[in-house]
């Protein structure tokens, strides 16, 4: 069996490329970026006045004339104006251009404006350059604002925007379909008998998909019926880059996954991690790369699975940036007597310190999905150590891939 | 001039509850849960066999009967069987009802099968009810299993499903208008001069607000008109609950947005706030109640205030729990001279710690936006204070909201 780090590996080694599509800059947030975002102009494009006030030269300033006749008044989107007498001013607004002659901005919570005069107030003391954003200063034209492979949030889409760029390049949506297998299964909202269960897995690995912005999901339901799952598992096959499986992967005498996958020429590449929850997942490449999930069908290992090698190799296909791994503080020692890898789930504890501090939740089997609601992701304790102190730093996993 | 905490508080006070809407539970992710979900049945729902193997009756293996008769094959999805005689055995499936007269299920990997009889490895030792998922273990039928106010993630749709839900009620969405100002604004991909600038605060506070969840999101541009404004945004504001403006609330001579909304009957609760950015924000109240949010021009303040007080109030709205508190640990110490609470962009260090470190990233003016992208949130630095050390805890806000 292969360490949960193998089969990170293994599965990296046989991720397809996506392509890019060209998306609408203003709904392009949480998609990945595909080309690099160049500066259109300088930012600010012009000296930008950054406070209502009045533009004076400032050398005429140093001559203790603290009253200045207006010349005009200038408004943000007007083209730039020249100041004519260099000890007159010119009424500006927050936004403007700044004048050709000036040099710095007065506010105008500084000033009494009478008959066309602005008149400063006593001791006023000023600086070259005053409530001016200098022209460039944050960017010059040209200049590389952002990079492929960046995550777009609410902030890039005003700078991407500032570079006139009203269209980009993301990453392609890949086609993905998730079946839930078992005679078992019962949608909600269907009458149940005592001995059938909700459908629940499928679903919810659906939804950790399109929180992701993975929205090109179907979900289907196949029986435990081998030439129903083999009919259908062919034709979901030929249809999408991704098959993720739940259920039907253990020994049993109606598990026919890995033997439908191996008559469909779906290569496995690995089953069994050492790991807990989900030791039994299987993963398999297609005769077209398509890549194929199968995760147990007990919900712990399903989500703790998809969360742990689908979403990362998905990001990854997709051209994204994988994050820095993150740390906590577990707030009791743990003895470990298995050699599995363990995914533990984990609530943050309530704290005015800047130590992220957990409280393991340990489930009551994998088939309890009750206490995972609340928590905030799992922490991943090693096979290879039995003991985890309570000062140690341990990874942690966000349910919700950063 | 108030203080951020008492922006807050004034807000809160002037909310106006949002009704519930009922939609799928599949498609419920980020909503915000409004009823409480009770168990359907005892979860599991019977005693749930847990591995593929055999079912037997503990009391028999104690008397060293190593060979099992196999009486039948049970399989997931099928009605319980009942073990007719206890020195027999049932083969079984993972998922599948645990049969009457049994109470362990011993691994196929422990057995040999040949000629219907189940042949145990040797000194195979064994416990009652082993791999059964008991009937209820994880929570009995009519507990409470999600109270009203939850944040619906993934693994909530998988539980919400198992309790026959098929349909929730959640929070509906707010209808909000956001309206950007000002002439000089030209939308990305449209011919720009010199003096104007591309319009990029509206859309990234859509964008912010969509990230939310909030949906219901529309952005107009108004040029500087007095007339051409009021008319607008008496319109807008009888079509939403919420109005988000951007720009014209300073003291320029093109900045009637006060006026105006005072002439429409938005009563103004505060304007300014002791804080940078975003020193100008105004908050008022329409006639109807609606919310009336008019935040500086500048793109930094503008995606700031929207953070920190439109979306927390948002979610408040919606019935949405808010989340703790959150602190990191500076890495540099700091010296205010304002008087002003300054929200300061951050970045995460890269640690294998469990302390969140972050390095602050001063903005070049409240108009430099280039530096935000890639910031994680920003920390809040008290005015009340002028010395932050390095060895402080200093609370943090996550440009995404938890």
């Amino acid at each position: 069996m292969i360490s949960p780090a193998q089969a990170k590996k293994l599965i990296a080694a046989n991720l397809i490329k996506i392509k890019n599509q060209k998306i609408n800059t203003n709904t392009s947030i949480g998609y990945t970026l595909n080309e690099t975002i160049y500066a259109e102009r300088d930012q600010p494009p012009f000296d930008r006045v950054t406070m209502d006030g009045i533009a004076i030269n400032s050398r005429t300033f140093k001559n203790n004339n603290y009253e200045f006749n207006i010349e005009s008044v200038h408004f943000a989107g007007d083209s730039k104006k020249t100041l004519k007498n260099k000890y007159c001013c010119i009424e500006v607004m927050t936004g403007s251009v700044l004048p050709e002659g000036t040099d710095c901005v007065i506010p105008i919570e500084r000033l009494t404006i009478k008959n066309n005069i602005a008149c400063l107030e006593a001791n006023y003391e000023l600086k070259k350059w005053q409530f001016i954003h200098r022209q460039g200063s944050d960017h010059k034209k040209g200049e590389k604002v952002l990079q492929p492979g960046h995550k777009i949030a609410p902030i890039d889409i005003a700078l991407i925007l500032s570079c006139g760029k009203d269209k980009i390049n993301v990453n392609d949506e890949p086609s993905i379909r998730v079946i839930s297998t078992g005679c078992e299964l019962i949608p909600a909202g269907k009458k149940i008998q005592p001995h059938q269960i909700r459908m629940s897995n499928g679903p919810s690995i659906v939804a950790m998909l399109n929180e992701q912005n993975y929205k090109n999901c179907m979900h289907h339901h196949l029986v435990d019926d081998k030439q129903i799952q083999k009919t259908n598992i062919k034709k979901y096959l030929s249809q999408s880059n991704i098959l993720i499986l739940s259920g039907g992967i253990s020994m049993g005498k109606a598990d026919f996954i890995p033997k439908i996958l191996d008559e469909l020429k779906v290569e496995c590449i690995f089953y069994k991690i050492k790991q807990r929850p989900g030791k039994p997942m299987w993963f398999g490449v297609g005769p077209k790369n398509q890549l194929v999930f199968a995760l147990p069908g007990n919900p712990v290992s399903a989500i703790t699975c998809c969360r742990h090698y689908i979403i990362p190799a998905l990001k990854e296909m997709c051209g994204g940036e994988n994050p820095d791994k993150e740390y906590v503080q577990l707030q009791k020692n743990i003895h470990l007597t298995s050699k599995l890898t363990y995914f533990l789930p984990v609530k943050f504890f309530k704290t005015s310190s800047a130590i992220r501090k957990v409280i393991p939740i340990e489930t009551n089997t994998s088939g309890d999905f009750t206490s995972l609601s609340g928590t905030s992701g799992y922490i991943e304790l090693s096979g290879n150590k039995n003991k985890f102190s309570k000062s140690e730093n341990i990874i942690f996993h966000n349910w919700k891939h950063p």
